[in-house]
């Protein structure tokens, strides 16, 4: 495995006055390129580079060095990459024509002159914008990149320089490396089930909503029968292929079969409403929804019968089945689902908090309804579950599957 | 010279999926105080944290860790501090019946039991939003301070557990400290206002739906002038004494008033109603909500008069008016609210992204409509945006201000 370190240096990020871009873009790029970046490290332009420099060169087969590099005394890059790598900065010509080009020859006389230097035997970088040229060499079985600090002079140099110069260095083939998303499990779980598969390189990563979960190896089918006996364990649509989201699945669908729907909450209290209007051209679906916090609302906007509120309760599938059908009915949507459960902290209706009933509506099909109890509870994390649950449910429900049997072979929610 | 240096520990950090958060705000704050940050090291959770606490602790007087204090096993920060400042970790008692009541009994037991452990002679540190405690300790002259990665738990811990040990530490005795909180106005915005009072050292927070406002000084009227001046620059409830939410003092209001609330959304699409049923206990006050996204609802379900839509539209005055009048009916509550507007990102009937009306009924008054302009636009801050307003401008309704007066006050919004 290939290792590689990034040194950003300025003390604007250590003093926190502006945010390093740097690392990023070069940590994602390098990774890309099947490159382990073990540090990416800020330091202030005191000099503390040349420690910095001396430790990371033990362990790393590349640094990347921005910033240090303009004509000022805090400046101290060039010298301090001569001195670790074995070197000495000499004047190199065709940097010091291109620097009296740039400023003139007056003012090349100075401090300007000192960004005429690299060390010996190393090969210059192009700046298109600005002064100061990068440069790189090598020495020690590690590479070291030297590049300005600013982004407009930095991001151009490392994608036509350093970038094209790491990859032909390299030549590294990368495991393949296939993409899911699981959706209402917790992270640690999901671990936990992962672990059974060694073999496969897994890797997670909690998101809003949904924990993106990565397998890379080179025996795909490995990967796919993994895969397979995890979506067994879990039930359906709890790890789907791809980078995606339960909003996405459900409003696809509702796009693609030109559906319209609407939604009636209680628990989650509008989050699912607000979930469907998040991106722009909801409005071609999504036609509206009632929170019905009060039994009253639940009956005299919704047609909940009292009768049900009376024998079952507001926290009961009856409950929910009339929600959707209710709210399918006022906004004459051709879908319509909805949430009532206990959100917390405090049990109600004898029902404890993660207890949430779920109802669905479609024209022309038989109304269903479904519950579940969760059990990694706390009040935002039931709304935000049992949103996401309810637009699994609902895509199910629209797609023909049978909700109850799905609900029951929903596991570890 | 008191030293410090930050240690940011994520894989999803190295791999450049997501960006660092944490390096520009403990610097920022710690060089406020005086502290030299002398590195920000991102490295990825693969246990390198034991070699760089090792290097950085020769050299540091303070160090900070996040990330890598879950359940999972590729959490090692708790194992490597305790290994690198001679500890072991034990059980704490406190942090294990947090856990417990956190996650439940049974959940307990396994990976998830590790976060209740601290090395011996810690003090640990509580975290409001997550199940991974904090903790910090001493050694060899080098104070460590360990805290979750994601920002929603560590940035309250910074600044409620961290930056005060660290002033109590160095001895550093605060100017009197003034907070107030600012509503709807850009922090960048904010800042050129405040800096026309350099006497006084001002500090801002920027946080969901508001932005924390500090004021520090010693002379407490020319503190008073100066936020009276930026009151009157703003307008009514744009910044507010103490550390408060829009929420907060709406409800406030409700429960002290007894009053019950219904709102009418449609640009919004929810999240208005998604906020105030956010905390425990708002079915107190709360009684339901339409999302009315297609303009039948707003017709059929709100009784908005089909009159009304054709002649000024459904982004008018007169359908924010209806719409509130209509959701107060519906529902039988005290007092209501509606916003519709265009959150973009393209115009609708004319109307550019950002211009928003809101409508405000209450049993027994005047109905009123306002409309707002907002210049920072972007669909998500639309939505947000006129979610506070909608409250503030009802707290404002309900108090017997006069709500046409204030919107026009309003300036840079």
């Amino acid at each position: 495995m290939t290792k590689a370190a990034l040194i950003v240096i300025g003390t604007e990020l250590t003093r926190g006055i502006i945010a390093d871009k740097h690392g990023r873009l070069v940590s994602k790029e390098m990774t890309g390129i099947g490159v382990h970046m073990s540090e990416i490290v800020a330091i202030p332009d005191d000099g503390s580079i040349t420690a910095v420099l001396k430790a990371l060169k033990k362990d790393n087969d590349i640094i990347i060095v921005t910033g240090g590099l303009g004509p000022t005394q805090d400046d101290m890059t060039r010298q301090s990459i001569a001195d670790v790598f074995n070197s000495e900065l000499i004047e190199d010509e065709e940097c010091y024509q291109e620097l009296v080009r740039r400023v003139g020859k007056e003012r090349v006389l100075g401090a300007n002159e000192k960004q005429a230097f690299i060390p010996k035997g190393f090969t210059v970088m192009k700046n298109p914008n600005g002064t100061a040229p990068g440069f790189y060499g090598e020495e020690g079985g590690t590479f070291v990149f030297a590049l300005p600090g600013p982004p407009r002079e930095m991001e151009p140099m490392f994608y036509s320089s350093v970038l094209p110069k790491v990859k032909e260095l390299l030549d590294i083939k990368d495991k393949a490396r296939y993409e899911y998303t699981s959706f209402i499990t917790a992270e640690a779980r999901l671990e936990e089930l992962t672990e059974k598969y060694p073999a496969i390189e897994w890797g997670t990563r909690f998101q809003d909503y949904k924990i993106s979960l990565y397998a890379e190896s080179d025996d795909k089918d490995e990967v796919n029968r993994a895969i397979s006996s995890l979506q067994g364990e879990l039930g359906p649509y709890r790890i789907v292929e791809g980078d995606v989201s339960a909003l996405g699945l459900l409003t696809d669908k509702l796009k693609g079969d030109h559906l319209t729907i609407s939604v009636a909450e209680s628990c989650s209290g509008g989050v699912l409403a607000s979930l469907l209007t998040s991106m722009p051209g909801s409005s071609e679906y999504f036609l509206g929804s009632v929170t019905s916090y009060s039994p009253d609302v639940k009956v005299n906007v919704l047609g909940v019968s009292r009768e049900t509120v009376k024998r079952s309760g507001v926290v009961s599938k009856e409950c929910a089945r009339e929600m959707a059908e209710g709210v399918r009915k006022l906004m004459d949507s051709d879908v319509a689902c909805s949430i009532t459960g206990v959100a917390g902290p405090d049990p109600s209706e004898g029902k404890g908090p993660g207890y949430v009933c779920f109802g669905f509506s479609g024209k022309g099909k038989e109304a269903k309804a479904v519950t579940l109890n969760y059990t990694t509870w706390g009040r935002d994390s039931v709304r935000r579950r049992s949103s996401v649950s309810a637009m699994l449910f609902l895509l199910a429900y629209i797609n023909g599957m049978d909700v109850e049997k799905m609900s029951r072979e929903w596991s570890n929610i």
